[in-house]
Order: structure tokens, then C-alpha cells, then sequence
């Protein structure tokens, strides 16, 4: 099975042979990129290497509580000593280079790639690729198996938080055997559940609480409930006190609605102008609405800008998700053709 | 390790021996009562034995989608058959026989007690009482692995789902590595974890988010960004299209602020009398003010009834509080006395 792949020899060999690695991730990181690279540079450093995290982007708060994080190096301007005084730079959850934002500075060293990317481009001399991992702090969980480093308390909570955020609370598809199995280890080496899960979902800013009670005061469902629109404008921002930042995530609120298949979420910007931020359940495609209006994303999570006013704005995107609805039951009905 | 005890010998013998068994679990039956009794029913059922799940109470919406949910007998009325046809009846995740709400049956055959509450009174002929399990789900699973029963993908789904309602979607201080660890099993024997999400989390009634967009309109933060208090009037019900009971866990919305070590939700009752809520965090012990006002709970979730309007009894919960946090305060700066 995928998932329980060991780390490979030659990165067991090369990480054991040098004395100083540089980490570092993709730019806006997440929990999988923080978490992997604070827990890997423990990892080294109880191995007596030395280990110094670099991301270009600054750590999100609700990541800041993870042991490590004060002493992550951020910015573009590179680490003391480099490049001579590292032995190689380990890229973790980074599919290809140019997404570290510091792709410039990785010709200096040699690169160690650990990924799980579906289209990850190889770009190390070593790539250690797996797209079954539910995480890629699940892989340096296993490669400290490989190491045969016992896990002290904060790395194992680092490892498991990259569990929880790329499973989504092991409520994704991702939340496989293999995610579980780690998870038990990680908490049997002393991460604490209720610990990570308070700084990731008790941590909330009250400015995003109160936009999202403006954001239902807008609420709207449409085609007999298998649509559910709702609005943010400039005015609520204001009102609630919250930044452009504040609105990620809070489409998840109507989503979750019983019977809806599609939402959409029309968000006034700071210039006036309106993004749609679409979400949609199985088979039914919003990535197509999207890239017909100059957008992109997944199939069920895109995003456009469109012209308007935000009330006739929605008015169009019940439309188009009425339509993708329709197409989805209409292929339903079509015999199949390969 | 208590969590990782086999299922007893005497308890594996009685099922082996028995032809036919009545489950059933306490009055307003939750994932836990639920998920257990139709995993277990469904064990039986895979053994060639006869077995009838009963509870006194309809089982939650948010449930129902559990294979056999249709099939569990209801009410105070014994089903067919009863006593005569029964082996034994299995009472699951009930500390006392008078929380199944059907005492006056459970004299008419042995009763097998599978628990894992403090406090649990033995009341059984067997009893089999765990209270460092994570949920009852759990056992099952381990009594699946006693009886060498392999687990068909519908039974794991039951009692996977009594993990995550048990541990707050692994969440809770239980989220232990014995939880983890029945979770990969469930999941290796088919249990969809994303699947289990959408039932609980992503079914929510369109009722519950407007009363949430009500309540958050009445958000307030006190003592520096420490409390914070909502509230939910008879009004906001109506104009949300609510029922009583959707109000349900709306409180641990201002709960979830960041610097929040108290929160108080003042909900306005059909018969126009106010109901206090108060949850907190830690050492802050709101139970004790609830008991001081008549009512009753643990020390970090309690609740009361208080005359008054509403906006005077959220300012008096204001006061009560702080008083709480300054008693907090106190205890923790005095010198240890034992």
C-alpha cells in the first residue's frame, strides 16, 4: 500500500551523512507546510544536525502555538551562513520549485524534495513522492521510523497537527487507515488532541464571528434548497471590524446546509469590484462556470470576478449553478460513452 | 492499558450460547447509543442470531442515514415477542438502568451491562465497564475481535461513527491512541470517514444557520475580550423558522473566540422565562453559579433560569462572570492548601 511506503535508502543515507539542513515549504503555508517542516527540523536537531526553517511567507496565527514556530526564518532576504554552511535544502509540500517563492536561492544547494502532490515535479535530487499521504507530516513520521529517532512531545504535536489540517478533521477521503495509524502513534509519543484542536478551531478572531453573522443576515436558498447564495459587502467588513483575510472559510457555513448541492458566496472587494467564490457537492462542476468567466479552481471549489452590482451579481450565479444542475442530471440520464 | 482491555470471557460465552437479544441505550439516545446498539445488533445478526435494537426515544435526524436506523423499535410499548423470545437484553452506554427509560422491563430478562461512564451501577448479571473507552463503539469493536467476527463495511460505519461523536470529531481530551487505532480498523473495514462527516456535520437544518446569523448579531465581548454573551429571543426564532431545539449547540459558536475563557448564551423561552447557558474554559467554574440560581451542570458547562429581561439578565451574567474569573484569578495566586 502507498500510504505505508517507508522513506527511502538514499534519503535515510543522505540525511544521516549531513550536519546542517535548510527547510523550507510553499508560499501562504498551511498547517501541512508548518507542521512537517517545525516537526522534520526537530527531528534533525535531536539528531545533533543543525536545522533552520525558511518560508517566505510569514506563519499564519493560528499555526504560531507549534513549538518552533517563533524561530522560523521569513522573508526573502536568505538565513545567515548561506548558502556554504548548509549540506542540502529539504523542500517539503511544494509540488515545484518556483511555489516556495524562493526558487532563485535552490540552485546553491542541493535539493531534497518530500511531497505528496498529485503532479509533483521531481525537481530534487532525491524526490520522495507520495500522493497517497494524507500529509506530508505524516511522511516525516514515517521517515523518523526510517531514522529509528524516538518522537519527543512537540514534535509528535507538529506531525499531528498536519494530520488535522489536511484531513480536515479527518472528515476528508483522505482520512485514510494510514492517517489514523499515525495519528495513534503521534498521540502515544505525547501530541495532545484537544491541545492542537483548540489552537486550530477555538482561536478564532471575534471580527470573523461577527462578519459571519452578517453574512447569514444574507442568506438564500433557491431551486426548491439545492442552492444557497449569501453576500459579503464593504459595509459588513467595516461593520464587523474584519480584514479582506477574515471571509476565508465562512462559505463552509452555508455548505453545510442539508440538500444543498452548490453555494456561492459574492464578496464586494476593497475596490468595489465583486469576486464569486463557488462550492458544489459530487459530480456537479463549478471549476466550468468559473473558467467561463475567467476563473479556475477544482470542480467543486472555483472562483470568478464579475461585473455588477452584488444583488444582480447573485441573481446571475443562481443562474449558471441552476444550469451546472441541470448538466449534472442530464449526464446522469446519458448512457455511458468511453 | 484500560482502553485496549479484551472483551471478558463470560460475555463472549453468554453471546455464543444466546439465539436472540434485545439492545437497547438511554433516553434521547446520541451517536454513541445509537451507532453501538445497531453495530452490535448487525454483529449478531452476521452470527445467525436474532436481534432487536429498542429505545425509548426517536432517533436524532442527524443519525437516521445509519443502516437499520429504520428498523430500531421505538416508544414505551415492548416489541413483539418480549420477554419470552429473548436471551438476555444488552443495555449499551447507560450508566443506570432508569436512564434507558424502560426500568420496568429490564427485570424480565438478564440484563448485560456494556459501559464506559464513571459511576456506571453494575446493574447487570455481566458488566462490562470501561471507562477509559473512548465511546461504546468502541468496545463493540473489541468484543467483534473476541467473538473473531470479521466487521461487513456497514457495521464499521456504526461504530466509526461512535468515535467521532464521542471525542467531538477527535477533538476531546479521549481522542486517545486506542480511538485512533479502532478508527483505522473501521476505516480498513470499509467505514467512509468523509461520509460519516456529511452526516453529522454537513446536514444542518437551514433553520439552525439563521438563528446562528440572529444570534451573532447580538454578540458581545466583556472584561477585556475574556466573556462573551449572545442572545436568542422568541423573535429571532420566528423570523429563523426555528424550533426550540435548533438552538442546540449554537453556544459553542462565541466559545470558539480567540481569548474567550467564558461565554453566556441568554435564550428567551416560549413561555417568555429566560434560560441561562454558560460554558468555560479550564479552571473557570461555571456550575457553580448555576447551582447558586437553582440549576445545575459540570464545571465547564452548566445552565440555570434567571427572571428578567433579557438584556438586564445578560448584564447580571456579565457580573456573575467576572465574579467567576476574579475567583479563578485568586485561587490560582494563593498558596496550595491540602
Amino acid at each position: 500500500m502507498m500510504g505505508t511506503m517507508k522513506a527511502p535508502e538514499d534519503l535515510l543515507r543522505r540525511i544521516r551523512q549531513g550536519n546542517r539542513f535548510l527547510l523550507t515549504s510553499h508560499i501562504n503555508p498551511d498547517g501541512d507546510a508548518i507542521g512537517s517542516a517545525l516537526g522534520l527540523a526537530r527531528l534533525l536537531r535531536r539528531m545533533g544536525k543543525g536545522a533552520v526553517v525558511w518560508t517566505r511567507d510569514e506563519t499564519p496565527t493560528i499555526y504560531k502555538p507549534l513549538p518552533g514556530s517563533e524561530r522560523i526564518h521569513v522573508g526573502t532576504e536568505p538565513p545567515a551562513g548561506f548558502p556554504d554552511v548548509f549540506d542540502a535544502i529539504i523542500v517539503l509540500e511544494c509540488p515545484s520549485p518556483d511555489r516556495t517563492g524562493l526558487e532563485q536561492y535552490l540552485g546553491e544547494r542541493p535539493v531534497i524534495n518530500i511531497d505528496h502532490h498529485l503532479g509533483n515535479q521531481h525537481y530534487g535530487v532525491i524526490n520522495w513522492v507520495d500522493t497517497a499521504a494524507p500529509a506530508v507530516g505524516e511522511m516525516v513520521y514515517r521517515l523518523s521510523q526510517g531514522l529509528k529517532v524516538a518522537l519527543e512531545p512537540e514534535t509528535a504535536a507538529c506531525l499531528y497537527l498536519t494530520l488535522v489540517t489536511d484531513t480536515g478533521g479527518f472528515r476528508y477521503a483522505n482520512a485514510t487507515p494510514a492517517a489514523f495509524e499515525a495519528a495513534a502513534a503521534l498521540v502515544r509519543d505525547g501530541a495532545h488532541p484537544d491541545q492542537v484542536a483548540q489552537w486550530l478551531y477555538e482561536s478564532q478572531p471575534l471580527p470573523v464571528l461577527r462578519l459571519l453573522g452578517e453574512m447569514l443576515q444574507t442568506l438564500q436558498v433557491h431551486e426548491g434548497g439545492r442552492i444557497a447564495t449569501v453576500r459579503l459587502t464593504q459595509e459588513m467588513f467595516r461593520k464587523a471590524g474584519a480584514s479582506p483575510g477574515d471571509s476565508e472559510g465562512l462559505i463552509d457555513h452555508p455548505r453545510s446546509i442539508a440538500g444543498v448541492d452548490a453555494v456561492a458566496l459574492v464578496r464586494e472587494r476593497e475596490d468595489g469590484t465583486h469576486k464569486v467564490s463557488l462550492r458544489s457537492r459530487g459530480e456537479i462542476d463549478v471549476e466550468r462556470i468559473a473558467r467561463q468567466h475567467g476563473g479556475g479552481g477544482h470542480r467543486n471549489a472555483a472562483g470568478f470576478a464579475l461585473d455588477g452590482d452584488g444583488e444582480s451579481i447573485r441573481l446571475q450565479v443562481v443562474g449558471l449553478l441552476a444550469g451546472a444542475l441541470a448538466a449534472t442530471a442530464d449526464r446522469a440520464g446519458e448512457p455511458a460513452q468511453d
